[in-house]
């Protein structure tokens, strides 16, 4: 059976110090079953193939003075430019960068795929940024080793999005950040698990009052632990506000 | 020659569907030689052993309806009681968790360890987390496929805190969200990178006014990119605001 998206499959290529990384932990599962089905594709780049000395280096000292290595912009620029980019953002994962969300995985699984720069040592050149147009994105407020595990982190953020990499496709629709909220509480048999009783509510068969439940859960849970979230999902909503202009009578 | 943390090093346990998964990207590099040299282990638990059915299923629907499977508390529970928690926080990678810091890595990092439980599906029964005090912790507002690359980004950055893991110790202290500020931008060789050119400042061997430059980046590229984490890094300065009562004249 000829897959749908065989021709032009949603394309990750990552350039790396270590690309005998990948696939890894992106061939378990749905992410596996789903490149082997043509949905999506992988390729590394060595980025150690473009030093330009003997030793293979792609770093030099900062300068300034300072402790540890910079990646070198003339060696990363000539790995980008080995790529043949087709639409694709390149994007550095670096803890300076914008923090992924949801609905940026959300609209790049809806593009041709993704460049991933990832970095090691003390960072990478600056002038690479302007001089490629590299975005940078970071996963989360703290410092990895590399930009390998964050760069798995945005792949298999977007991938799992690919319309028929997961097997249920409903089961996205009720996931945390999806509409802006933290996801409810979900419970499973046995009903009772060591004295802790699964809510009447859920066992109720009034699948009204599940839904307003989950959703009061949902907001709930959102509201007490992510005060920021839920902000932003009340303001998002249909009293969007606007700016001081727009608002004024 | 001993290594000084030889007796108990610092220890990560994944309970988790894809043990096979793990060391995986947690052995390149540096991390792999600290883990080499006895600075850190780590061990893994197949959920699966923990099934209670010929089948080896560890899920169930969701009470109350809904896509997808559940993972089972009294299962999760059995494999979190096969482990030795040695004074371990039993940590599940969730995004309705609280958002992995650099502090929270410090933290663990200068403790024993961690339990780091990979959910998979639809998420975890809501009543293991208190049955068993486990700890929700994402590592950014985007959903993955499961827990398995995030647990890996939780323990990369623990790990790399962990003495004589990284090379140069002296590079921790100048790195993204050490003081709350973002990495000032760094250059190396070429000078002239296609006609970009590194700072002036950073050639001129001043080493107060290097610090003071890049000082005054980080602030720029924080209050920039990251006004929230900005403001908290003003607030926590010197003239840190307590609550209205001790603002009070």
């Amino acid at each position: 059976m000829a897959s749908p998206c065989s021709t032009s499959p949603w394309r990750a290529t990552v350039l790396t110090l270590y690309p005998d990384l990948f696939p890894g932990p992106l061939d378990a599962s749905v992410l596996g079953r789903g490149r082997a089905a043509g949905r999506w594709a992988l390729e590394t780049v060595n980025i150690r193939d473009f030093s330009d000395n003997a030793y293979g280096s792609v770093d030099a000292p900062p300068f300034g003075g300072g402790a540890g290595l910079v990646m070198r912009a003339d060696i990363l620029a000539a790995a980008i430019d080995s790529v043949d980019r087709e639409g694709r953002p390149v994007i550095c994962l670096t803890p300076r960068g914008a923090p992924l969300t949801q609905a940026r995985a959300r609209a790049l699984s809806a593009g041709p795929g993704l460049i991933a720069l990832c970095g090691r040592f003390e960072g990478v050149d600056e002038r690479l940024f302007e001089a490629r147009q590299v975005e940078e994105i970071s996963i989360g407020d703290f410092v990895l080793a590399g930009g390998e595990i964050a760069a798995m982190a945005l792949i298999e953020s977007c991938v799992r999005l690919i319309p028929g990499v997961l097997g249920c496709a409903s089961s996205l629709g009720e996931e945390s950040f999806e509409g802006g909220l933290l996801e409810y509480p979900q419970y499973a048999r046995p009903r009772d698990f060591e004295g802790r009783a699964v809510p009447d509510v859920l066992l109720s068969g009034d699948h009204q009052k599940i839904a307003d439940w989950r959703r009061d859960k949902a907001i709930e849970i959102t509201r007490t632990r992510r005060p920021d979230l839920y902000r932003r999902h009340v303001e998002g909503g249909p009293i969007r506000r606007g700016n001081d202009k727009d608002d004024a009578p």
